[in-house]
C-alpha cells in the first residue's frame, strides 16, 4: 500500500507540543492559521481557557479534536477512591463537549511506596471499567495509551499494547488504544498488535521521534525525522487496519523544541509530515 | 515456596558495579574477604589484569564466575564483519578460560545511520547463531540479555524475555537467558516468560533496582532495596524453574554508588542480600 502523505489538513497539534509557548487559545488560532487539521488539547491548558469557551473556539476554526488528554492515572492514591473517578468522569465530560475522537488515558504507573505491579494493573483495571461505563452512556471512546517501559513506575503500567489489547478485550466495547510510536517503536510484537486492534480499537496515532542519545527519560523527545523510529513503517501498518484519523504530533521537548518560536515549529512538523511521516 | 535469604557465599559480584573504585584484582580480593560466592567480571577489567592472570587468582580465592559480561554488540558495523565475530569467538574463549558459567550477550542496537530494527534483529539472530556454534563446541552457554526497552536504539535491540526465548527457541541447545530485575520488573509477560525459561534456559539471575526519579537512562540504577521492583518475587519465580546459580549484583551508579567507599558498598550488598532480595 503506498502511503498517501501527511498534508496539514489531517495533522492534529497536540498542544504539549507547544506547552511553553501557547495557551490553547494561542494553540486554536495557529492551527487555523496553519491549515492543520485538529488539535489535541491537553485538560490543564483545557481548563485554564474554560471548557466551554475553548469548544466553540475549535468549532469556530473548523478544527476536528482527535483525543483529549487525559484521563487515567487510577492509581495515584493507591485506590480507586471517589475523587480519583469523580476526576475521570469529568475528563469523560469534557471530551465529550468538545467533540474529541476519544479520551487518551494515562493510566498511572505505581501507588506511591507500593513495589505491588499487579496490584496497579487491577487498580487500572477496574478504573477503566468503571470510567467506561460513563464514556459508553455518552458515546466517549476511551483510548488507553501504552507507554513506554521507563514510564512503568511513574507514569503508566501499561507498557505494550499487547496489555493494552488484552485489558480491551476483558472490558469489550467502546474502548481501544492510542498508539505513539514513540511508546511502542521498539516492540519485537508491534506489527502483530496493530493488526490486532483493528480499525474500531484502533482510536488514535501519535508521533514524535526517540532521539540518541535521549537526554532526559520525559522531555527529550524528537522532531519526526531526527530520531531512529520508522515513522512510515508503523503508520502504514496502523493505516492498513482502517485507521483513518489524523497523525497527531505530541511532543515534548524542554531542551529544544519548547524554546523555539512556535510559527517555525508549526512550519517545521508540516515540512516533516510531508516528508519523514 | 519459601525463599531462602541469600547469603553472601550465594552472591556474585558483577565487576561493574565498583567499576570505578576496584581493579579485577581489588574485586577478586573483595569478594574473598567478605566471603561472597562469585564473580562476573566484564571483560575490560579482565583484559586489563590478563585473562590467564585473572583465571588462576579466581581459582585461588575459591569464586564461581557466574557470566562474563559481555559479548555480543553484533550490529556495531551494520554488518556482521569479521571484526565482530572474532571479537565474540574470542569472549567465548575468556568466558571458557575463566570458567564462566555463561557468556551474557549484550546485542547490540540500530546500526549507526539506521532506522532498520528488523534489520537489527536479523543481524543480532545471525550473529548469536554463529557466536553458539563455536560456543556449544567449547561447552560454554550463551545468555541473551534483554535490556530494558529504552536501550533498544543504543545497546540492544531484543528487549523482551519473549523476544529472547523466540531466538533460543529458533537457535537450539546451547542457548538461554540471563534475566536482570532492571531490564524485566516492568512485563506484565515476565512470569509466563520465566516459566517458559525452563531450567536449562535461566543462566544467570541479576539484581539492582529501579530508582524513581531515574536521573540517567544508563549509570543511575540503585542498590537493592532503593527503588520499586519486587525482587524477592522475580526471584521466586526464577528459582521456581530450578535455577540454582548465584544471585549476580550489577549496579550501574555514577550518582551514587560508584562514589563510594567498596568496602561500604560490598558490606551493604551483603545486608541488602540478606534482607530484601
Amino acid at each position: 500500500m503506498a502511503l498517501s502523505p501527511v498534508t496539514p489538513d489531517r495533522i492534529s497539534l497536540n498542544t504539549a507540543t507547544l506547552r511553553e509557548q501557547w495557551s490553547l487559545a494561542d494553540c486554536i488560532d495557529g492551527c487555523q492559521r496553519h491549515g492543520f487539521g485538529g488539535i489535541a488539547p491537553w485538560r490543564d491548558k483545557l481548563q485554564e481557557m474554560g471548557v466551554d469557551r475553548a469548544a466553540r473556539a475549535i468549532r469556530a476554526a473548523g478544527l476536528s479534536v482527535s483525543g483529549l488528554c487525559r484521563g487515567g492515572w487510577f492509581t495515584e492514591e493507591g485506590a480507586l477512591t471517589p475523587a480519583v473517578i469523580d476526576d475521570n468522569i469529568r475528563a469523560v465530560d469534557e471530551a465529550a463537549e468538545i467533540g474529541a475522537a476519544c479520551l487518551v488515558m494515562v493510566v498511572g504507573g505505581l501507588p506511591k511506596g507500593s513495589r505491588d505491579i499487579g496490584l496497579a494493573h487491577g487498580l487500572v483495571e477496574e478504573g477503566l471499567a468503571r470510567t467506561l461505563e460513563h464514556a459508553r452512556s455518552v458515546g466517549m471512546p476511551v483510548a488507553i495509551e501504552p507507554l513506554h517501559p521507563m514510564y512503568a513506575a511513574d507514569r503508566a503500567c501499561v507498557n505494550t499494547m499487547r496489555h493494552a489489547l488484552d485489558i480491551c478485550d476483558r472490558l469489550g466495547p467502546g474502548i481501544g488504544v492510542a498508539c505513539d510510536v514513540y511508546h511502542v517503536w521498539w516492540d519485537p510484537d508491534l506489527a502483530e498488535q496493530i493488526e490486532r486492534t483493528g480499525t474500531e480499537r484502533m482510536l488514535a496515532f501519535h508521533v514524535c521521534d526517540w532521539l540518541v542519545p535521549t537526554r532526559d527519560m520525559l522531555t527529550d523527545r524528537g522532531m519526526m525525522g531526527d530520531g531512529v523510529i520508522d515513522i512510515p513503517a508503523i503508520r502504514a501498518q496502523v493505516e492498513s487496519v482502517g485507521f483513518s484519523g489524523l497523525t497527531e504530533v505530541e511532543i515534548f521537548s524542554a531542551l529544544d523544541w519548547w524554546k523555539r518560536d512556535p510559527d517555525e515549529v508549526m512550519q517545521i512538523i508540516i515540512e516533516r509530515c510531508a516528508k519523514v511521516v
